[in-house]
């Protein structure tokens, strides 16, 4: 029998939750889980053996303990990097799986926060044990570099999915779950009743996980859900299957160590050509969604997925204006790593960077816009030069789409630096693409500039002025979304003023980063992903109100017994 | 200028902030703003100045300083007391309201949730100071007796403003607004960034008020909002204008006081024939939406108000369950006085009472379905005997809409007991009504009870079982809703099992009521009045969840000063 019988894993856990809990509040560093992919972090044979566990699950069907099936997903996923991963799952059509994990819950619902908290950590910890192993996963679905593969999708991810645990737990405790509510009478004794204030999951939710960032951007919907007593059917990306099946399976595992019905985590993969997630979404059972990818879907979400609340992160215009710096070539070598990083398939990428036409003051002389597509195009060369290096920061590119729009990028007006095709020297058939710039203006090539180019494309804009600039970044982002925004300068007043126009636009600001910390990094615990105050996604991973809406308090009360309260 | 040089109000209520934050979380009995109309309390000479000031206030045109209008509404208003109120408005069409709104917000944005939680405080304890002038509005717009127009719309309502206010500023305050993340390094010093956290309101809240409870039901949207730094636009129902009216007066006043500008406050009053509430939830720049009323018309501003964040609370079937009772001359005095408060005038007012056709046992023997019935009528009779106390009971019949159903509901087949007229001793033309009992069976009746009969309207209706009965009210509570439950029983384990039901039902439940507390009442600070657990209301008044979704958290980042974090 399940539940609060059998606390041991919130036992296990209390500390880590409540340092958890506090660390969420303070916003300082923080992280459980080292992202160093190192032996003396993780143990001499974890490489090694995490590998060999990837390598077992290729070319055969993904076995998930007692998980409920109707037939089976060939396989789908075919490694950026040049070759086919050919595991098949089992299949859920979205009818049954949101069924099977309806009528798994009830246990799982009428267990104690501190209950469900304490299978969440635990899950996390299984997750971290295979960190090497959910990094090759990730790395051969998403295109990730190994080392971005094992941090972003390992202990960043595991961050992130502490994080919504601890907002999670904290929102459901913070009432009492019993009181007693004693009202002064004019006449005679007081009025006093009993009350309970219990916290309902509000039902079945569904996770519809990206190809990019399976786990990162999955495990905050997917622990949030959890801990608020909800089931989770895993709807993984047809692309990147792989990485969401472990973690089924790890979940499950715990679960079912802690004596609930392992289907209050399901894996729900879609067969090749069919599209699951719109029924999934709107089935009426389901009450909570949780998306990454397209805004033309997650507007769709947004619209039709009325009975649920649904959190989603979409796509926007990420944005770096250039007033003036007293460090260029820091400023090169950050912007050009940003731009570099997984090849730029990163929601969180910049893409428009916004240059005084005519120049701006740096420590090395004014630089007009088209010198500085030079010099950042010169800076990629320099980052890049070494085909071993340039494969270790750029990873694949993701899919054919990318490669498309790379493609139909090269043949806009004013290329300013050439995307090229690298030979990966672990990886002949990966396909290995560096950044392209492309030199546009402000007021002539708007049509370009207000599309999303996902991938490692990225326009510097000629501006007249960097007040032009901050108008620039206020209306895109207001209008399109952004996921991040940046500036350079050296006077306090114009940083005040981006400032006041990022709030204004409802956009994260990074400003001088001229070091180790890039654009596209956001770190648990401190750093709120997104803002939901712009179109770029409607949800922060993770705060309070990531959390709030996926469960009810109910309550009861009564009369307390008179002979208790008699003295009182 | 405004704001944070002008914190005094924060000064004057902090102690009383910190208190209501405590309060709320604990749950137990709090309440500021005492209940009782008497002299001790408010002074002797208060209520004849309310009375007063409310006498001043008819046949003309109310005066709010400052407020724009572009013409005038025409008295909208008459007493269900039986007398017009004469009192016309400044007109706002909606787009001018919503671009007036929104231009007068950008100090209240900017101010600290300190200094807004101050603003609100000081609004609240003016509005208790007026509390007999806006019980005389809410009486003479609602039909509410006047004691209960005192009490839910002046002190209660003012308590749940204020329990809107503690989650709205401590939500706010639950992140440090700047902290230093350090993350250590392999190699040299850590890296060392100084971030800043600031919440910055959605956009143009719309409160959509209605006619029973404008200041109850509207407070907590109203100061939820404004906390969070957002403008409102108070959009009253056109026969009770006057409670919002003199709100947002007192409103405006502070706000100006503080320094900042009184348009953050509007009231957009509609004209005779004009349906403005559409128009103003749709509006693309008002991303905040409260609303009561039908579930109608708040069904159409979930699906279609999909640019804001839509609050609701709507009509539902409230049910009660009768197994056993070792008190029933209790249940009966408490049931009926649960259907006469203001002639069952309420959103929680029981609709639908379960009963086991062939008997339940009580301390008074056994009673079928029919005897209960009758000792419910009985029980009324012995209420509303006389007519003065029938008449400060039942208070007046709010619109035509309502005589309309209990005529209606005359015409049903097995009248079990009878809606009376009654004469209102000071008010002649008053429409004063008791409740109606009709006997309905719960296999052939189903057409009847699963609508909403608002007003003083219930059903007795005939169950095989307890059992039977408890499916009943979770079936009919998930498809249509309800904001309360209750049920007598003397066995434990018939209350478990109610408790079970409602938890899954998502309904707060109420057990033997037998004394002075009512399935119709919630208390702030301890009774969460919705569940957002089933249809009937998507939100609570008030728990984080409906604060959280008005504002936003945006950060900003930047690196840490070296020579200061250098012996860090």
């Amino acid at each position: 029998m399940p539940t609060d019988q059998n606390p041991d894993f919130f036992v296990r856990h209390a500390a880590l939750l409540d340092q958890a809990v506090e660390c969420a509040a303070d916003r300082t560093y923080w992280t459980p889980y080292p992202e160093t992919p190192s032996t003396s972090v993780y143990g001499p044979e974890a490489s090694r053996l995490g590998e060999a566990a990837f390598q077992g699950l290729l070319g055969r069907p993904f076995r998930i303990e007692g998980h409920p099936s109707t037939g089976t997903v060939p396989a789908t996923e075919v490694s950026p990097y040049g070759f086919p991963l050919g595991i098949s799952y089992p299949y859920l059509p979205p009818e049954v799986a949101v069924a099977t994990a309806k009528s798994a819950a009830s246990a799982w619902r009428a267990a104690s926060p501190d209950t469900r908290a304490g299978v969440a950590a635990e899950i996390l910890a299984r997750l971290n044990e295979a960190a090497f192993e959910i990094a090759y996963a990730v790395q051969h679905t998403t295109g990730q570099p190994f080392t971005m593969a094992f941090q972003a999708g390992g202990p960043h991810a595991q961050d992130r999915g502490l994080e919504a645990v601890a907002h999670a737990w904290n929102e459901q405790t913070r009432h009492p779950v019993a009181a007693r509510w004693s009202k002064p009478q004019r006449k005679g004794g007081p009025l006093v009743m009993d009350k309970t204030f219990t916290t309902v999951g509000r039902g079945v939710a569904v996770l519809i996980a990206c190809n990019t960032f399976p786990t990162w951007n999955g495990y905050p919907g997917l622990f949030a859900s959890l801990v608020t007593g909800n089931p989770v059917v895993v709807k993984p990306h047809r692309r990147a299957v792989l990485p969401l099946a472990i973690t089924v399976r790890i979940a499950r595992e715990v679960l079912a160590e802690a004596g609930f019905d392992p289907d209050v985590v399901l894996l729900a993969a879609a067969k090749p050509d069919e599209r699951t997630a719109p029924a999934l979404a709107t089935h009426p059972d389901v009450r909570i969604v949780d998306y990454t990818g397209s805004s033309e879907f997650g507007d769709w979400l947004e619209t039709n997925a009325r009975q649920a609340a649904v959190h989603t992160e979409k796509s926007g215009l990420n944005t770096v204006v250039v007033d003036s710096t007293d460090d260029y070539a820091g400023l090169l070598r950050n912007l050009a790593f940003s731009l570099s990083l997984y090849s730029g398939q990163m929601c969180t990428t910049p893409q428009n960077i916004l240059v005084p036409r005519n120049g701006f003051p740096t420590d090395q002389g004014r630089r007009t816009a088209d010198e500085f597509a030079a010099d950042l195009g010169a800076a990629l060369h320099r980052l890049l030069g070494d085909p071993a290096r340039a494969a270790a920061t750029l990873g694949a590119i993701v899919n054919d789409g990318v490669l498309k729009r790379v493609a139909e990028a090269a043949e806009l007006d004013r290329v300013a630096h050439p995307s090229r095709q690298i030979t990966h020297p672990d990886f002949p058939d990966a396909a290995v693409r560096s950044p392209l710039l492309v030199r546009l203006e402000a007021e002539t090539d708007e049509e370009t500039y207000t599309s999303e180019w996902f991938g490692p494309v990225s326009f510097v804009i000629g501006i007249d002025s960097t007040a032009h600039g901050l108008r620039l970044l206020h209306d895109t982002v207001r209008r399109h979304g952004a996921l991040t925004a940046s500036v350079y300068a050296t006077d306090e007043g114009v940083l005040e003023a981006a400032r006041a126009t990022a709030l204004e636009a409802g956009v994260n600001l990074s400003e001088n980063l001229t070091g180790a910390v890039f654009a596209n990094q956001s770190a648990a615990f401190s750093d709120f992903h997104g803002t939901a105050a712009n179109p770029a996604a409607n949800a922060a991973l993770t705060d309070p109100a990531f959390v709030t809406g996926r469960f009810s308090v109910v309550q009861s009360r009564r009369h307390a017994p008179t002979e208790e309260h008699a003295d009182a």
